[in-house]
């Protein structure tokens, strides 16, 4: 039997292009003789739908689309994913489902059991959990066919009673197959091989899993999809970050790859940088754009996105404005040059020193007697939000946030100043990463001037400004971060790690004290396992660790 | 025996002062005799605690304030809600649960079962479903305890397989107590007193219901705790948007009141108005915040902001700036300066011309060319926000956010400009609604001027701007939202219903294609039952009706 796995890139809500996508993929299978075609979860109508799923009609045109799809499966076989309704009265109204269509019909209708509900995932909010299993026949094996999560339920602490695989093995089934929708965070490839190659061993059969590719606004789908043998061991694993389709003979699955062989693996950077060049790329052409715009200046998370946009977007296709003000430096100026220069983007340079003198006029009355503080620091930021999206309204750019996930974490950012954007593109990445990202970009020649490097980090709002003058080294500050945020710590634990009892208080105290900054914050890219957004609900007001 | 309903405010993780405010109540129902009180669902912790509940820190930290809670019942019983550990490996780590109390001891923890996750509620994000049902034993009676949801599985289409009260029943109990903490939308409070009544009639027992109230950000608790006979008749019915605490005595529970005497009801407008006042007035007490500010454009959202910002935080706290441009109308000044002179809070003029003009300037080179169009009306709103902006950054006033839900829905608004804010008021209050609100807030003397109300409204950014030029009149498109949005009708169930198939078509594109405006808008007092923000999470980058 030959199984192709489509690992392909789907439009939420898109069901003309979804459908047109499977149907010419079953097309050209069928040229090829394959038997059976798998695609991903929900791949009908992309995911996640989230409360679109709540819209009957919307589940109407999912149904619509899979007996469309069924037409087209004339003389194949095909797995695909879509949302149906649950028609026992009790219980959610939903299953998150799965079809197996042979020949034209819808033969079988497997539901997923094991509905993640946490960090990013809501999928309790919509679907009944399946307590009902079967494996299909087809070509006269047996097919244990899962849902993403049903193959999760592994190590010392199962999130869920019920075990899949446990009950479909009673039918001693031939292979398994997992469809899934499972997100890009730079340590989860490894964590995914891991676990499914755990399920063959337990199992021992083969596994044949197919990812979605592609990102929906914050998420992104990285593919990887894999085939393993009933040993456990990994015979195929698809690109990153592509679409691809490949064709295996059941008979003939056996691993010749050591498993996790750690040399040939891309570095989490690089995997970072090609999620990110992907989640640009998706959000501009699923939305229907083509041009970004973004302020650059000089430093170095400006750069960094300003590289992965033109990367993304073709260079053409890139505004780098240059708002100076009287308290930019001539270095921040000549170094946002030099990378236009390096990368050839388009860019103008518009000084807000006049615009920064009327709001101050214009103040003058109110404020009159007061010192400057950060009430004039942030006309600044703001302005330059104007400008920017100004130019966006006029010339149909979309704005590209530049804030990095310290800043974010800590609220060193103006709302409504450089926190405007329509995404976020490294939201989610630590200062210390955005560097590690600028290595990575001149990995070849020299695209981000060396000086923006080198420099130390400046938001240039005032004379002389540091970002050190009102925060720890990114450094330390990162690392608190990250114990605070990805591994939920308790501030005893973070100081028992060796940090500062009073620092570690305080950049506490002021990550939840920007809970209400973040709220209004663009949807951020998502390459970690805890980013802000929707994987992260905090309360505005409330008072913990604040 | 002598039962205390204590409905109370709480405020999410701060231990200190929840923590007090149940012990001082314990004192003083000791000195009445009281046998037993009860407080509200995660009372301890507040509610909702959202991904605190992650932090085991904050988990050990309800413990410690239960346990300090529990030396304070000394000579009496209460009942509290906190998150505890799941002491099993297999599921969610926590549950939702209630301590029994009783003499000093924690005698015996009952664990929520239904556990909703869906519109504004995640609980099975964090909580493992309780499976095992007990009666507590107290003073010869045996009290069948639930929390929330527990109770309001009833009806036609049960979301939930389980029914803990048929389960409760088993051992005959005396009564129920239900401990819960549901959120106020203006139809809610007639369809608590319907299910709970329905509760009482299936199982011919009597019901003590503890709600929350308060404000938590967005959600607004109304409290209306309840309680019925064994024949599902009211008993009593508490305040709403107040604290209040009331003893009954078991034996002699008998309604004299007729169930859901509609005459005595408040109006929804008259719900709606004191929800927001309740609303604005918890988010800046427990922010530790007193002064507001927001733009007064002589139009009927900003008047209405202004008159619910006086009552709640008193109108020498609330400063209202006039922002007039060249496009302001003569009348739009006078109307915004006879509400403040109604209302008695402070007001400044500030001009906008002069900025907006350095913005054309500024971009003189860049436009060259072009006609001036939404680019320079959007300059416009957001000089105002940045002015409003300044205001709050220098004297530390908290702006709020004007805008409808009207707008919100279909993007009629400046992303940084007059969507700025930290807490929107009247974002869930269609247009039509605010007018209600305006009668009601003139119902005694003419507050918000006549001319604000009469008047056709405008956004007043170009010459004689009027809505209607962009927008269908609100009474038709206000009832097309509701359709969509509230009642998530298709578009076809919506023409049917009379409108225009064009104008529906039209409609439901720009609401959801204004999902990346609402994505980042403040958190808005929610007051319906399907607000924007987090009970509404839809994708940014899709392609449904859009």
């Amino acid at each position: 039997m030959k199984i192709a796995l489509a690992q392909l890139n789907y439009h939420i809500g898109n069901f003309e292009a979804n459908t047109q996508k499977i149907i010419q993929t079953l097309n050209s299978e069928k040229a090829k003789e394959t038997d059976l075609v798998v695609f991903a979860e929900l791949c009908v109508s992309g995911y996640p739908p989230r409360d679109f799923l709540e819209y009957p009609e919307f589940i109407e045109l999912c149904k619509t689309a899979a007996e469309e799809i069924a037409k087209a499966s004339k003389g194949i076989a095909c797995i695909i994913g879509l949302p149906i309704v649950n028609p026992v009265i009790e219980g959610k109204n939903l299953y998150n489902a799965a079809f197996f269509i042979e020949d034209g019909e819808i033969k079988q209708v497997i539901k997923k059991s094991l509905l993640p509900t946490y960090d990013v995932f809501d999928e309790y909010r919509y679907f009944e959990p399946a307590h009902e299993f079967k494996c299909i026949d087809f070509k006269g094996y047996k097919i244990a066919l899962t849902i993403c999560e049903d193959l999760w339920n592994l190590g010392d602490n199962p999130l869920y009673k019920t075990c899949p695989m446990d009950e479909l093995m009673k039918e001693d089934p031939d292979l398994m197959i997992n469809i899934a929708a499972s997100p890009f965070a730079y340590n989860h490839d490894e964590e995914r091989i891991f676990i499914l190659s755990q399920n063959c061993r337990k199992y021992e059969i083969p596994l044949f899993y197919v990812n979605h590719v592609g990102a929906q606004t914050e998420l992104i789908f990285d593919g990887g999809s894999l085939v393993f043998d009933k040993a456990g061991d990994l015979v195929t694993e698809f690109k990153y970050f592509e679409e691809e389709i490949q064709v295996f003979d059941v008979e003939q699955i056996k691993s010749s790859i050591v498993l996790n062989e750690k040399s040939n693996r891309q570095t989490d950077t690089e995997q970072v940088y090609q999620a990110l060049v992907l989640g640009i790329k998706d959000y501009f052409r699923k939305s229907g754009f083509k041009q970004a715009v973004l302020g650059l200046s000089g430093g170095i998370d400006s750069a960094v996105v300003c590289a992965l946009a033109c990367e993304a977007l073709g260079a053409e296709n890139v505004m780098a404005v240059l708002m100076p003000s009287k308290y930019s430096s001539d270095h921040s100026i000549k170094d946002a040059e030099d990378l236009v220069k390096n990368i050839g983007c388009k860019h103008t340079i518009i000084p807000i020193k006049d615009i920064a003198d009327t709001f101050d006029e214009t103040l003058a009355k109110e404020f009159s007697g007061l010192a400057p503080n950060i009430t004039e620091e942030n006309i600044q930021a703001r302005s330059r939000g104007i400008l920017l999206m100004a130019m966006s309204n006029k010339f149909g750019y979309i704005l590209l946030n530049t804030s990095n996930k310290s800043e974010a974490a800590v609220g060193y950012g103006t709302l409504y100043g450089d926190m405007c954007g329509a995404i976020s593109v490294i939201g989610d990445c630590y200062k210390t990463q955005v560097y590690q990202l600028a290595e990575y970009i001149n990995r070849n020649k020299e695209i981000i001037p060396q000086n923006t490097i080198t420099k130390a980090p400046s938001a240039e709002l005032r004379p002389d400004q540091k970002d050190s003058d009102s925060l720890p080294d990114y450094d330390i500050l990162d690392k608190i971060l990250f114990e605070y945020i990805e591994m939920k710590k308790s501030s005893k634990a973070i100081i028992a790690d060796g940090y500062d009892a009073d620092l570690v208080a305080k950049v506490l105290k002021m990550v939840n004290r920007a809970e209400f900054k973040r709220y209004q914050t663009p949807p951020t890219l998502r390459v970690s396992p805890k980013a802000f957004g929707m994987g992260r609900r905090m309360p505005i007001v409330g008072k913990y660790l604040s």
